[in-house]
């Protein structure tokens, strides 16, 4: 495969509380034929992007909360994606709620290839939010509660003609998650997010949440010398307003492409993986200039 | 101390190869009296802020190289400036080549108090460029020849009120440096730089060195919840250009205050220490949010 591709980012407007799945997957469905037509080999999706993001509301009992995990992938209501995926021959990231034999929750993404193969899959490690209800809040943020922590470290996948990383949402702050993928070899990262506009802890930085997130990703990208592509679940969601501001990002930091709308929107970019050496021999060449000997704290036990 | 005062950045323009210390010197006393008559309780001077950037050029002569070196700090030369301090009760950031009694080079800064005294010092870790000639190059960028790795780690001082580190120039593209200093509680950063607009090895980026200097610190800051003060030498310096854009940034990443020259020129903004925890009590609440079990390649030996 070409080193140089397209690829496409497929933000989702709100998912209503009572949509099914199948709805969801019809809405995506149409963004991968959209992103098919402009050439695209590969499209990303957000995260959790089958349901709503009810990790805003606390339940207590099993059953309600298992409702919102898939226990396999894919199953029937996803199916389609993947068929379609077959048909274009076009790959796809997908986030979902993930529910093991063994009864363990994650909050997962896939990688799959445009033969509809699952080639990557990733649990996400940095969990946002609280463990308990929280009343004063306006809605609750219970990733801690609902999710493990992710059990597969920060994996790289030989895919598309090169290295691809994940990660998932809150994952995109940490320096840390894009050094461990840089440090991999991955050259372009994918990953969804559901990120409130109203942070109720800190409020008044509610008007710098698009400024984070593309903040975030950019030195990200610059600072391993990586593509990526960040996909928001966006819009007004059961009365929580999730922001958009989807993107596709070079290894020098540049944004190359930008959703513009609060819901289902498609935006691409040709990207060129050996762009990355631009990056990764010169500024951030890590054999030459890291000195992880000074770095001791930043493994070291909380 | 008030954990709310005014900090200045003074950026300067170019040291001419001939220009003494001297010179220097008595354009720092004038920046100082400006920042003081602002009301600044901390003043922020360049790298290697008493001569020309002499890396730019190749020596073998070990005279020819140590007379770029300051063998005492403050000395003769230098004095005046701590007296000015003194008199002003203003402290100040001061960046310098050391050598020490034992003939070790080092790229360092110090902080000083508002008393005239050293209460800190750091010596550079992540040095860019190469070792040799190379000549194709229109100039050199010989740091890793003249300089030694920096051998105090990233220590965090108790100063000005409140807690304060330093890092030097290409340091602060690392979101490694900024990591250790956040995770040794650091609330204000504080950093000179030399920064050529041409980088010969990738000048298809030339355009995007304000960006990349302004991206690093940005994402330092917030990713870590602290404050920074980044002050370059700017200007046209004996045929190389340097990029000015010197800039104070609060703990959310948001400049607060950018130099608009590529002169000596003094910015300055009222900075409060407390406002770190709106970040580090939130998204970045290392102890709640950190996972340091899954980073261990960033610690791990090259």
């Amino acid at each position: 495969m070409s080193r140089k591709f397209v690829v496409a980012a497929a933000q989702m407007g709100p998912i209503a509380r009572d949509e099914p799945r199948a709805s969801a997957v019809a809405r995506m469905c149409a963004m991968m034929r959209s992103a098919h037509a402009r050439g695209a080999a590969l499209v990303v999706f957000p995260e959790l992007a089958l349901t709503t993001f009810f990790p805003r509301w606390y339940m207590q009992d099993a059953a309600e909360i298992d409702q919102w995990f898939e226990t396999e992938m894919p199953n029937g209501e996803v199916k389609p994606l993947f068929d379609l995926a077959r048909e274009l021959k076009i790959g796809f990231h997908l986030g979902y709620a993930e529910l093991t034999p063994e009864g363990r929750h994650f909050n997962t993404a896939i990688l799959v290839s445009g033969q509809g193969e699952i080639v990557g899959k990733y649990r996400k490690i940095h969990l946002p939010g609280h463990f308990e209800n929280e009343e004063w809040r306006p809605f609750q943020h219970l990733e801690k509660r609902y999710f493990e922590k992710g059990d597969m470290g920060f994996p790289v996948f030989d895919a598309f003609g090169g290295k691809l990383g994940m990660c998932i949402c809150n994952d995109r702050r940490w320096p840390e998650t894009w050094r461990m993928l840089g440090l991999g070899g991955a050259e372009l990262v994918v990953l969804g997010y559901n990120t409130p506009l109203h942070y109720p802890p800190a409020p008044e930085h509610d008007h710098l949440q698009y400024f984070h997130n593309e903040l975030s990703v950019q030195a990200g990208c610059y600072q391993n010398g990586l593509w990526a592509v960040a996909v928001a679940k966006a819009g007004v969601e059961e009365g929580s307003e999730l922001i958009g501001g989807s993107v596709i990002v070079a290894p020098t930091g540049e944004i190359v492409a930008r959703c513009v709308t609060s819901g289902d929107e498609v935006i691409s970019a040709e990207i060129d993986l050996d762009r990355c050496t631009e990056i990764r021999a010169n500024v951030f060449n890590f054999a030459l200039h890291r000195e992880p000997q000074d770095y001791a704290l930043i493994t070291a036990p909380k």
